[in-house]
This record gives structure tokens, sequence and C-alpha cells, in this order.
């Protein structure tokens, strides 16, 4: 568990080329590079130099319309994140998947295994996937709404879990002598029925190095806070500034505790874009390089998307349309964000164009862009002032953008006892401070 | 497409501490190690250092209820596939998955995304899922008949061969200059919805290495090999003598060839079961050890499961009892293996307990006991009479039974012009001497 000492968590945005939209057609990336392996060890290998605890992969189930003008996620996680787990060591490594979308059976297998393979360095970012084409990847159904979603998730997780649970530590026994593989005493069947799952069990995989996989959420909604609150042990957030991330640092904290959980026992990482320059000019000259590189077609395509009003025919600096947007409780999926994005839109009076430019790097995260000593000291304001535990690091442009923020703003933060300066353990667990769960017995797993 | 000479094509079947049922027994290995990526890295090194065309990792959605006395498969495919792909660089790497318990959007994307991380090297084990308990960790109906499985995976099959096909090569064109990454003409929609599926598509990975990555399939039912004459690239088979191995494999050429297929489009690759000593006398004192080592209570278990007949109260001297045995049009999954052992204990009047030793290495395969030059006379055998296109090698215990194979029986088919000495492509179409399938545009797509 958390010593007295607190120290920050930082987790890197695995985003292609970096989390600026226009990332990909800047000089310094490398966009073809994007369904390579070899592209991402490099990320790896930069990211555990800089001792972060983890990678964070973050999916859809669709191709976004938007691909024309943008660069794609382009790999798979599961398979993604266990081949940067043969080639690195200590950096945990966080997967989406989502409960709409899969078998549960098949998900906790996949993560169990992964935490073997990777010897105990996972995470699953639970979604509930917010795109309404992906359901027609699936089937010819359209997207359950929020709270069925939310459901489905509910019973989805636990199942995970006592499937996890399904092998007790030290069931596998392997003794050559007596000829026992598996002691079948500690090894026991689910035989859930519930709304939404019907799961024999037990798991086909011995019980993962870190008996669970650390379980991360994102959700902003109503719903998905709740949700967070009750399951989560790492909560990803998007806070465009410093009171929003404390009132929901202050908000998730509380909700844990009504859970009848410590408030330690689930970590709050706002999203943080950075732009690292040598001279704040030098960080805000990139920034303006970046924005001149933004294809104004995928703006008001994205935009389009996130209000679900079609802008395309709308010139640049008209005002945003506030009149025609949906209310926030009309749109399923991806809520927080809309809500983030039409407030800032609506308080500083934005034209289209402006808003685009706006959010093109930060896209509603905070954004930390200057020297490296200005970003560790936003990031010590919100880490002392409790409006985060540590942040989803974003950086503009990557590999380049992420070795200067290793390189760079890590040592100011490890110079400050904010941040470790060597690996102290070897799990996931490990390095967010997190207990490993116990075992829960043959009764235990009956949900 | 296979040039005038004919070589041999070898795979590794990647089975835990080696395919003798006690194996994990034997003092050589060390079954503790099938949940560490540490112990595939180094079968994966041996075999690469063998040149073999791939490693092959069969898979089931269920805990053996053998599991008490048998050494586990331990991983899930998909994820340690990738994590053996960043440490090798040319082996093939052939993964199972149902179709009876998947999307085939996500079996589509999650080879599309290994075959990318891999360099073009992975093959799919086309499987529908033969165990009646598997059925019950994906909800609480019994798992459809042997007809209708073959159905669904007839429309999977298509509709994942279509998603890989729905971007056409050169689709991502990443062209910092004008701001377009991909080309929408060369992405293409499915539409698809079929009796069993609905899948809009396009899939949200680009085209992948190899087009398509490989088709395998082990149906010996009259189904299966229908199916596997329809769509697959490489057949693996149980064939326990050389008279019903080229029975199967003329019957296999013939059937592709009535499916307007090139009888070189299929390789048929029977399982062969190894035990390598320096002389016959040590291969044969291997194999009485190996059979020393099986634990009766764990024969009687799997013959039972096998035979779909209660046998744990049978004395091991009593005969099969073959008129308990059901008729095998009544088995629903594995049905070529039920013939197969059946036959062999009618005809050679076997008792239990004979049957269970007989079968604890071998399990129906083919067997090759002895020196490194026996056992590639018997594989030359094999491949000159068009028993085999090569085979699906299964060393008695790993990895000491693969390092024997790879560092004597390789050096004997070399030297005799049977097997490649050094990989002469990259990609697993490259070893098997496959053509990389067309793209077929936007109408091609549409099933």
């Amino acid at each position: 568990m958390e010593t007295a000492k607190r120290h920050m968590h930082l987790n890197l945005f695995l985003m292609n080329t970096g989390h600026h939209e226009a990332s990909w057609r800047h000089p310094d990336t490398s966009p073809r590079r994007i369904t390579e392996l070899d592209y991402y060890c490099e990320i790896g290998r930069i990211a555990e130099r800089g001792k972060l605890d983890s990678l964070f992969l973050a999916d859809t189930y669709v191709l976004p319309v938007t691909v024309r003008h943008k660069v794609l996620h382009g790999l798979e996680p599961f398979t993604l994140l266990a081949a940067i787990a043969a080639v690195t060591s200590r950096i945990g490594l966080i997967g989406t998947a989502s409960t709409t979308y899969n078998d549960p059976f098949h998900i906790a297998r996949k993560f169990a295994s992964l935490d073997h393979i990777s010897g105990g360095r996972t995470g699953w970012n639970i979604v509930t996937t917010a795109s309404e084409s992906a359901a027609y990847n699936f089937g010819d159904r359209a997207l359950p709404d929020h709270a069925q979603r939310y459901r489905r998730a509910d019973e989805f997780v636990e199942v995970v879990k006592a499937l996890w649970d399904s092998w007790e530590d030290g069931a596998l026994v392997a003794d050559k002598d007596s000829g026992v593989y598996a002691d079948m005493d500690k090894i026991h069947p689910l035989a859930h029925k519930g709304a939404f799952f019907s799961v024999q069990g037990p798991l086909n995989v011995p019980r993962a190095p870190q008996g669970q996989p650390v379980l991360v959420q994102a959700g902003s909604s109503e719903d998905g806070k709740s949700f967070a609150a009750k399951v989560a042990e790492a909560v990803f957030t998007a806070q465009n500034d410093y009171r929003s991330g404390q009132a929901f640092y202050r908000d998730m904290k509380d909700r844990a505790n009504r859970c009848g959980r410590s408030p330690d026992e689930l970590r709050v990482l706002p999203g943080l874009y950075t732009v690292v320059g040598d001279t704040e000019a030098e960080a805000k000259e990139l920034e303006r390089e970046l924005g001149e590189l933004t294809v104004p077609a995928f703006g008001l395509q994205r935009l389009s998307t996130l209000f679900k009003v079609d802008l395309t025919g709308y010139p640049l600096d008209a005002p945003v349309p506030l009149e025609l947007l949906p209310k926030a409780d009309e749109i399923n999926g991806n809520r927080g964000r809309y809500e983030l994005i039409e407030n800032m839109a609506r308080r500083e009076k934005l034209t289209i164009g402006q808003l685009i430019k706006r959010t093109a790097g930060s896209r509603g995260h905070a954004a930390a862009v200057g020297t490296p000593a200005q970003i560790a000291d936003e990031m010590e304001r919100w880490f002392k002032g409790e409006a985060a535990d540590g942040f989803n690091l974003m950086p503009s442009h990557m590999p380049g953008g992420l070795a200067d923020f290793v390189d760079k703003v890590i040592p100011e933060l490890q110079n400050r006892g904010l941040f470790r300066s060597e690996y102290e353990g070897y799990t996931l667990r490990d390095h967010y401070g997190l207990p490993r769960p116990a075992g829960r017995g043959r009764e235990g797993v009956r949900l």
C-alpha cells in the first residue's frame, strides 16, 4: 500500500505518432511505423528508461471515419502488449477491452495469460464501447444504451474477477513423484448464471502473478463514475483545468469511500498533453507548428462526430453553433468529453476553427506547453493540490516528444522527490502501490 | 508456388513439456515453466535454429478434467504467439481459434495484428470446438451439432477473409504533404448480412503483410475434410500408419482438386511423434521410461473422455469393452481421433492398460522411435510415398526432445536434400511456398 510519502504515477498513453492530431504530419514522426513492432519496442524502451508506471493502449472496434486524415491506432491491444512484454522487463502494460462486445471467459483468460507472459505487469482498461458504428461489426443490433452497457459491465467484471480467482495460489503442484499436476481442491468452478452471462469455469490458466491484473476505468458519466468507484484501481480522466481536476479527484475519492474502499485503492490519473521545449518559446513554436499541420476537413469531421451535428459545410470562422448541439444527456458514449468541449466553446465563445486548433493537441485534456521546469511545476501543483495522483501522459508527438519528456521532465520530477528514480518492484501493482488480491476459496467464486 | 523439387514442411506442435502425456514427470522437463515466457522463447530459438516452418499452438476453451495428472497447455495463443514473435525473426506462428465461440471481427483483427507484429509469419488453425464442456463457458446452451458448427465455420471464415481484404495494399498512404493518411477508395465496407453474422467492416487494421494469414485446418470428419479441401492451405492430421497416411493424402488432394484448387495449394501434414536416441536401444529405453511414468488414473480418464464411456472403475488388464463404445457417427467432436483409437483397440485386441501405454506418447499419431537415420528414413518414406508434404512434429519431451530432433534429425534430412538448410523467405507463406493472395477491390469483399 501507499507509504506515508505520496509518489506520482505516470502512464504513457501509447497513441500512434503522438497525441496531437497532426503529429503524423510532423517531420519528426514516422506514421508508417505504427504497424511495426520495432516502433513500439523503441517507445517501450524509452518509457522504461523514464521509469514510467505503464504503457496504456486505448482501443476501439471500428475504423474511424476520420482515417482519411488521421493516423490509426494501428494494432490490437492483446497482441501488441504481449509483444512489448517480451522486449521490456518492468513497465506495466494496460490494455483496453470492451465488456459490450466480448465474452468474460476470453477476456479473463487473455489478461491472465498476458500477466504470466509479462511477469505480472498487466492492467485492464474496462470500456463499454462508445461508438455507435462499432455495434455493426458485431451483429445488426444498435449499441445498447448507456445504462444497459454499464449493467452488463458490472456483471462482466465480477465474472472475470471470479475466473481469475478460480485457481487459488498453489493450485499448480507439478509434483513429479506423486504424478499430481494440479490440486483440484484449489481449482473452483463458478457455475455462474446471471442476467447477462452463464459461465461455468474454472479458467484454464493458472492464477496470474498479480492474482488479478489491475482494473482501470475511464468513464466520466454518472454511471461511469459509480462503476469506477466500485471496481477501478486507477481512473483515467480528461480534466482541462486544475479546479475541475480537484473537483473530480475529490468526487472519485468520496465515491470510493462510500463504496467502503480506502481512497488509496483508487488512483486518479488525468490525461496530460505535453509539449516540451528547452525554452518556453521553443515549446510554443512547436505547438504552433503542429497547429499549422492540422487538416481543417478532419477537424470539422472530428467535431461533427463529437457533437453529433454535421459541421462539415461550415466555414472555419463561423461561431460554434451551440444552439444546434444536443443536450449532454442525449449523448450515448463519450459523454464526458462532449460536455468538456462544448463547455469550452460556450465559455470562450470560440469559432469552429479556433475550437479545432484548441483541441487538436490536448483534445480536452490538461495541457502543459513549456520548459521541463514549467511542466514539472504544473504537474507538482496538480499532484500536491490533490487534483491528481499522477498523470496519463500524452506527448505531442512520438517518439521524440516522449524522449524529451523522459530525458528532461522526469529528472526534474525526480529531483523534486516526486517520482521514482528506480523501479522498486516488478509488477504493475508494485508500481501503483496496490495490494495483491487474496484468493477467496471455493465458495468465494460463487457470485 | 512449389518449384519442381518438393521440400518437406515441418511444424513444431508447441505442446507444453512434450507430446508424451507423462513428459512432465520426466527428470529432463520443467512443468512449472509452461506459464513462463522464457520457456517458449527457448523453444522458439531451438525451432528457428532447425529452420522449422512454424510453431503450432493448439487450444481449447475449457480446463480439461484431466488436469489433476496432466500438464496444461498453459497460455492463450494470441498473447503467447505475439510474445514469441517479438523474440524470433523467421519462424511461422500458427494459432488456434474457434469459429464457434468467437466473433469474426475480433479474430480477423487479432490475426492481422499478429501478422504485422511478426512481419508476416502467422497462420490460423481453424477449429469448431469439440469439447461439450467448453460450451458452458460461453452461455447455457449445449455445443451446437457438428454440421451446424461447420456451417457457421464456413461463413465465419468467409467474413474473416473479406475483412482481411477490406484494406487493399497501398491503402495506407501517410502522405505528410497532402495530409492524406488513408486512401478511402482502397478501404471497403463488407455490409455482410448472413445466416450467422452481420458484419459491417472494414477492419481497423491495415492489410496484413501476408495479405491473408495462412489458413490451417485439422478436421478429419467428413464435414471437416470438405471444409479443409475448400479453405485450408495446410491440413494437420493424425494418421497412425503409412497406408492410411497415403489414403488421407490422396483423398485431400482429390478433394482440393474437386474444389477447383491446385493440389499444391494444400499441404498435408500428419502429426509425427518422435523419440530420438543415438542408438535404437537408447530411444526405446526413453520411450519405456516415459511409459513407466504414465498415471493409470489419468489414462483411464483420457480414454473415458474419448470414448464417452466411464472406464475409471475398470482394471487395466481387462480388454477394451468395445461393445460399450458408441458408434462413430454419434461422436460430436474429435470424431477422427475416436475412430482411429477405437480401430487400434479392435484390430490389436488390446487391454485397457495396453491401449493407454500405446497412445500415451503418440496419441494416435504416427510414431518414430529410433536413431536420427531411422527417423529420417520413416519421414522420407512418407514424404516420397505421398503420404505427407511434411510433418507436424511432436517431440516426446521438450525442450530436450526438440533439441535432439533439431540437432540430429534435421541435419540428416538436410543431407538428403529433403529440408531447407536456410530460410529462403521471411513469411509463413514463403516457407510453405504459398502465393500471397491478391486483393479483390470494393465489390470483391461483398460476400
